[in-house]
């Protein structure tokens, strides 16, 4: 029947959104009247009415994270009429599916019974993912609504910290039996009609749901199926517990190119498991978090935001580099003497602070990266701090070279040039020293080491590189 | 038989990792002279060769990614000596797993005939990432001793770019054809033994290759054996074309949840298949890349690296900053007359350049995420620049305001005051702009908007804001 497989092409994202605009755009939508979400069909004109229903069929046909896609891609206005057209009972899915900011905009626009209503198609472990983002009244509603058991799984997911293995874990899991015989396990899987997505493995277990070992398809499949279980199981598994940090999870999945991994609690039994699908979104998210930290945004942020969400975002990182700025600024405060008398010290002293900067920054990165992957031992440290100061070194007879040289020619002063040199050299050996410190320090007190580095060295060869120069022309050159 | 399943610990890692180094300590081994890559034993005394057995032992232990993760958390005279212990069937899987910093160090360390060795126990899609590293002689060698089928493999993974679909696919794919049954199926699967890893689904293809579908393993095992392939299969596919950019790719994995996907070439034949575990590496990696490349480091680094190899990858980045460091020291030595008059604009005017710098990288940061992810379509670069110019006024009030009443208190005039506020929003408002502008015309010139971005911010506001602030100094104040 099936002619050549029919291909999704990936460029297909593009082509919806703009589908979408065009319909959008077409309808003549007030783009300023954002209305209620409500998945009433739009009353107008009969050319509106036609280009609606044309939209609405569109979206139905979309996967969930192709219409989460089109609603992160659409400005506000635009993005709460498509979110009004999606039916009902898909609206939990893709709340899941959002960016943080985008999913606040879609939840601001729903009352407390469209809530309940997308809330109660998920299940256990997404709802643990969207409850912090849901009214309380909302929660407790839905909470009421579940199954026993779900509402054991919710407690559960709900009760572990973001980043670790619980917060991430699901329990979509087909257990079997170590004693029964392949024949019989494949019997009790027709029965289900339909795995759960990423079954890669069926896990094994005795009465108390201890952890046996696991059976993988494939084996199912190849094996002979008058064999029992604990024949063709795996014994050797890695496993997690829901303390576990996402980070290792992560790591070891990569590692061990892992599909799924089963989740144990302290005695050995199986609470749930864990999938490559919510792998890859956390390696992503945090990733993403970590570009975004570095540049000082709080949290993503809706492209569409307001200003004044936008300024909320921003606001703490950009405070902080003005006291940083501010003390630096006192620093050559202190000197005004000096270069009232000799002002090319002014302009040649950013160049000082900034390349102490950039080379403080880049020991940090590569430090940050080896901890983060686990691969700088303690007794290597010193090792570290040596090469990095002889790199320090190096930099500071070439750049510190050049610069002074071009100090000499611009203001005719073979003294300034030197102190020049001296200034860059050793602003360079204090942010190879910072760079492996700062690094070292915060890991010992048990704080991330990404973050907040780079804006403590800055402002340690900011002043430092402004009194380094500063402080050897008021001895040498006045 | 199974006790409660052998549980294997993440924190293993660096349990593995010090039990190598007390080996190595213990042995007290000669830790300036590398040796040669050989793995006969270790010849001297008999305390000696038997803490070397063991070493050897727990290596053989090891799963390669593992043995790479010790290799990379070794200085380079003990990574030798492990990497002699490392039997040489497992020396090319091994290779493929470490950082290319390290597997550098690793090539130099082994003659040709070893490193033909190591690279023939690898499939054709793994040499392919190999080879760019080896010697050519070494290349050439391999690829005559390859077979027909497997040669011509290599050939097509090698010739596509990195960051494509075809550098990442591998050739281990299960295909059926469509007019069999399950039963048949099954037989098939059966004399195969073992299925290649991460096979979550076989490709149903025709005669002359053209894809028609998949059977997803889960739908073989609950499907009734006496259906034909085509009743069962999954008709609509995900599939990649060897030229699609990896990115993407990755994007799709991550959107649809895939564990698998066929690779087809132009005219619908499946020519090889993408798996899960190559996009989460190709994730971590590149996502690695753009946090070094942000700090100037051209590639991952060997924490262990000479302080020469060091100085390599971190010159290109030093010397742009030091030229546009240069620049705005330029701008500054144009109004040495100013600060001459009045030393205070000296101290003040690097907190003009530094918030200016902060800023634009924040508006960069978001946008280039942004299109990063296809979400900034060209209708709406207008508004969002709108935006951020609103934010960047909003800004200069907020810190101009406060730098400017502080600059008054401190130097107790009010026309100074004036000017810093004035100046500081000027400032934000270019930064604003240029973050806005220098992602929109990279994009439009086809250059990744991500690389280098951050520099050209930051040499804009870092001018700009000396020129702005001296200029407005110079006009008002004196």
């Amino acid at each position: 029947m099936a002619d050549l497989a029919n291909r999704l092409e990936i460029e297909d994202l593009q082509e919806n959104l703009k589908v979408v605009q065009e319909l959008l755009q077409r309808h003549e939508l007030s783009v300023d009247a954002p209305s209620v979400h409500d998945p009433s069909p739009a009353t107008g004109d009969d050319g509106r009415s036609k280009d609606m229903a044309e939209l609405r069929a569109k979206i139905e046909r979309l996967h969930p994270a192709d219409i989460a896609f089109v609603l992160e891609s659409l400005p506000l206005p635009e993005r709460l009429v498509v979110w009004d057209l999606v039916k009902a009972d898909r609206d939990g899915e893709i709340l899941l599916e959002v960016s943080d900011a985008v999913r606040e905009s879609l939840i601001a626009s729903m009352d407390s019974q469209e809530l309940v209503a997308a809330a109660e198609t998920l299940e256990a472990d997404e709802l643990a993912d969207l409850a912090p983002d849901l009214p309380e009244d909302v929660i407790q509603d839905v909470i009421r609504s579940l199954p026993l058991e779900e509402r054991e799984q919710l407690r559960a997911a709900m009760s572990y910290a973001d980043g670790t293995v619980g917060a991430l874990m699901d329990f979509d899991m087909v257990t079997v039996r170590e004693d029964v015989t392949l024949e019989a396990v494949t019997r009790y899987l027709r029965r289900l009609d339909e795995l759960p997505g990423h079954t890669d493995q069926l896990f094994v277990v005795d009465r108390d749901q201890n952890l046996k070992g696991a059976l993988p398809l494939e084996r199912l499949i190849v094996s002979d199926l008058e064999f029992e279980v604990d024949r063709v199981m795996v014994p050797e598994l890695i496993t997690f517990n829901p303390e576990d940090k996402a980070d290792d999870a992560a790591q070891a999945f990569e590692r061990y190119d892992l599909v799924s991994a089963p989740v144990v609690d302290a005695a050995g039994k199986l609470v749930a498991r864990l999938t490559v699908d919510v792998v890859v979104d956390y390696i992503r998210d945090s990733s993403a978090e970590q570009v975004l930290a570095e540049a000082g945004l709080s949290e993503e942020e809706d492209i569409f935001a307001t200003v004044w969400a936008s300024f909320k975002n921003r606001w703490a990182w950009l405070a902080v580099n003005l006291i940083t700025a501010f003390i630096a600024s006192r620093v050559i405060g202190a000197f005004e003497g000096s270069i009232e008398k000799l002002v090319a010290l002014a302009a040649l002293m950013p160049i000082v602070a900034g390349i102490g900067g950039n080379s403080g920054n880049q020991t940090t990165t590569m430090i940050v990266r080896a901890l983060a992957l686990g691969q700088l031992q303690p007794p290597y440290w010193r090792k570290l701090l040596k090469k990095e100061l002889g790199v320090a070194m190096l930099n500071g007879l070439v750049w510190g070279g050049i610069l002074g040289a071009l100090a000499w020619y611009l203001y005719d002063s073979k003294a300034l040039g030197a102190v020049m040199t001296l200034a860059m050299t050793l602003n360079l050996v204090l942010a190879a020293f910072m760079g492996v410190a700062i690094p070292y320090v915060r890991q010992k007190v048990g704080k991330d080491p990404a973050i907040g580095s780079s804006v403590l060295i800055t402002a340690c060869t900011d002043s430092g590189g402004f009194f380094i120069f500063l402080g050897l022309a008021t001895l040498f050159l006045l």
